[in-house]
């Protein structure tokens, strides 16, 4: 469940004359009733339902964690695979198990929601994903949450615990580099003020919403215009709407994993506390946020988002020394502002940070940390590898499978308004024959908007381009449209 | 001039016993002498030239300051430049000029040094760069040090003063968004030692030099493996070789501005002192070097390089929330070396930054900072444009000339030893028909390895591709190669 966004229309009213303008709040429900996915709205202040539709589409409502939980606690009460495990000497007690989704590789439409669950070992180390019990597939339907599909193909030797356990309270010497650290203090405080769930600071004002899928949402961004002494809006709304994982192993163990981590997890349902003075610097502040159970009942999740102020880089400098006896020095130290959270889905730790510059730039970032998934392998060694293997021998038995990570971005961009146009410029090569210049060739630039949503499609890398969103009806001094530039990292 | 580096096998064998290897001291003079360009080699120890061989293909010696100053007051005496001054009402004396290299487009060879002069307007603004007196081209022959060639095409508008001063002393309000500030400060004092110029830190080693062409040099880069109880060689030097800026625009004032920043002018040259507190962090420290003048004489630049530390970025973490009853939070903060130069030509500064991180990577970055080179024009709106400007209308009567930032640089890696390889692992889609596997594709890996240099050319962000420098003789305990991943920005 969560907020049911009112309409942009009636957000952008409801902006300009709060105490005039009424907007509806409501919730949405999605539910599995009798084997049906409802999609309920509910209306909060009527205390009434609006709408109960059944989705009879492709998909599946997002996993609960309650489902999860008891899918993995499945294989510990299912005979063959209690079997399986004393076939290669292991103890029950030792297995920690996870739900993996599967993917949809053109069948047919299914009925039933199903999750692979795989098992690890977890003796001895805390970094169980290095060590999966491989050689098995279990697939539990989580609507009868029961196994219904389980093959037992080889006993696979499952990799040593030695040297895995990433706990700092586990490790032993030799240890690394011993660094010097670093007090730092705002004596002025920080430099933002949050109020309930809007953020002001420096030139820029938005808001921080918070989404069971999406995780994150960043909305009704705008910077303050010193000279025309107003506040212009930049973005409606910014969020990931998707994290794409497919890994590349066609094998019947992993063929089937090719995640959508926000789709089937849930960004907003992984986010996880941020831990203060490691997470984040000692004076950031935070959020808290609400996820709830698969009953609705909300839990605090403290520590979801944490603000803070970035110092450090050069914002503009330049040191003049052509104008004869004068020398000029000037550069100016940037702050920025960054809004974090993490998401942690299985084995892998996104750190989704938002960061705002007072020229105007907004800079989505993602960094990527956690643990590899593993797959087993009786190879210990580069040299006994006969075929490929999907992936890289990382470690003794140890494969780290092929894979891509995709995050996709919602951007809805308002730059000074809701009519916004994206453009793109390439170089074009233009070749001199006429003599007309000493010059061969040149480059120079071709620009096109696009006129449909699927005009606008690119691939990003192939040849240089520059990507803008522009409001056309708005126009700088000297006639150049307003807008923002996107720049793939 | 500067040093002539003794050989590599020499360096390596003098590094290993330095009591007992005795190895040259040798420094190098470009001099031009009765009009020919020599190189000449100094022993230092035995006071003696070494080799004095004259330079007979094409391109000259680097520029001296001492040269461009002289050019640069060419105009100033040249009466038909005055009488184009008077033309346009303008004052000699508020007029600032400056040396512009041309590029080369396939002429004979030249026997003339030659830099074309640019004026400019100092008058009420100290960013001259954007007012610039164009209509004009002057050419300077710089052995004769005179004016051989001089064209006033036409009389172009100079852009406006007004708002173009970047001075923090000239502005005036309203005010950009005042910044609470940070006080930070390292109780232990920096994490790493610099001893003349070799630095330690954490488990780094590396040497940092200076040269008049290349501005600042990474050498015997080292890191300390824990487990192996010994430091590992993985960059014999570093160094940015050349800075080519073509700027795009055919006409007869611009067609010749291709500069290489580098070799015209001279990263080392071109380096200028760091601000304190403001180009880097108050706990930084910093680095003096010297540069000279074109009778040899040294004179002390300072405060040239400066090394710190950063921290704040999540160096590697992960939430665990999958074994049952136990939650498990780890996150590590990252702490980074930076070694810092600034270099100016002319309108832009390059922040030129090599980053050094405990995990073993090293990261050199640029920042490019500065004012943009600008062309007048009589046009002020866009709607005046009736052919391709070559550039952007920035500002009224202002053009932004289309132009390239192209940072080459020079990265000898020893990983583990002098013999290493390149290597590049392309991902290949693999198709599956034969019902082998539920997936339609997947993709694998295919790697190769460069035989020749020319081999080892690519052009990047064409597809997704990893390049990697190995030694391939030296493996992990699996088999894998050691080594580094070049990870284009």
């Amino acid at each position: 469940m969560g907020l049911d966004d009112p309409n942009k229309d009636s957000i952008l009213k409801y902006e300009k004359k709060p105490t005039l303008v009424t907007i509806p709040r409501k919730s949405f429900v999605i539910a599995i009733i009798n084997g049906q996915s409802h999609e309920i709205v509910f209306d909060i202040r009527l205390k009434s339902i609006v709408s109960d539709n059944v989705h009879k589409g492709y998909g599946f409502p997002i996993l609960t964690v309650e489902e999860q939980i008891l899918a993995t606690q499945l294989p510990l009460k299912y005979p063959p695979f209690i079997a399986s495990v004393h076939k290669r000497g292991l103890n029950l007690s030792e297995l920690v198990c996870a739900g993996f989704t599967m993917g949809w590789f053109g069948e047919e439409k299914s009925s039933s929601r199903i999750l692979t669950v795989d098992c690890f070992l977890k003796e001895s180390t805390a970094n169980f994903f290095v060590r999966p019990i491989s050689g098995i597939t279990m697939v539990a339907d989580i609507d009868l949450m029961k196994i219904v599909e389980y093959h037992d193909r080889e006993v696979e030797v499952v990799p040593t615990a030695e040297n895995t356990d990433y706990r700092v309270s586990k490790q032993s010497p030799p240890f690394g580099p011993k660094q010097h650290s670093l007090a730092s203090h705002q004596p002025q405080g920080p430099g933002f003020q949050i109020n309930g769930h809007s953020v002001s600071w420096a030139n820029w004002k938005f808001h921080i919403g918070f989404d069971v899928r999406a995780g994150i949402i960043i909305s009704l961004a705008s910077i303050y215009d010193l000279e025309k002494k107003k506040s212009r809006r930049v973005l409606y709304k910014g969020y990931i709407s998707e994290l794409y994982v497919p890994y590349q192993d066609p094998t019947e163990e992993f063929y089937f994993k090719t995640f959508f981590d926000a789709g089937e997890y849930g960004f907003g349902r992984s986010t996880v506390s941020l831990i203060p003075h490691h997470d984040c610097p000692p004076y950031a502040q935070f959020i808290d946020t609400y996820i709830h159970s698969s009953d609705g009942t909300p839990s605090l999740l403290k520590n979801a988002i944490c603000v803070f102020e970035q110092y450090g880089n050069i914002m503009w400098r330049h040191t003049e020394a052509i104008i004869p006896n004068e020398l000029i020095e000037e550069s100016r130290t940037e702050v920025n502002l960054i809004v974090r959270t993490v998401v942690t889905v299985g084995n892998y730790d996104n750190v989704v940070d938002w960061e705002f510059k007072t020229s105007g730039s907004i800079k989505p970032a993602i960094a990527l940390s956690g643990i590899l998934e593993i797959k087993a392998t009786h190879i210990k060694h580069k040299d006994e590898i006969k075929e490929d293997l999907h992936g890289k021998l990382v470690s003794e038995n140890s494969i780290g499978i092929y894979h891509d990570h995709f995050y996709m971005y919602y951007l809805d961009f308002d730059i000074d308004g809701v009519h916004n146009s994206f453009e793109k410029t390439s170089l074009k090569t233009a070749r001199i024959s006429d003599g007309s210049s000493k010059r061969k060739s040149y480059w120079t630039t071709e620009t096109q908007t696009a006129k449909t949503e699927s005009d606008a499609k690119i691939t990003i890398g192939y040849a240089p381009a520059e990507l803008v969103v522009v409001n056309p009806n708005k126009k700088t001094a000297v006639g150049n449209e307003v807008g923002y530039r996107l720049i793939p990292a």
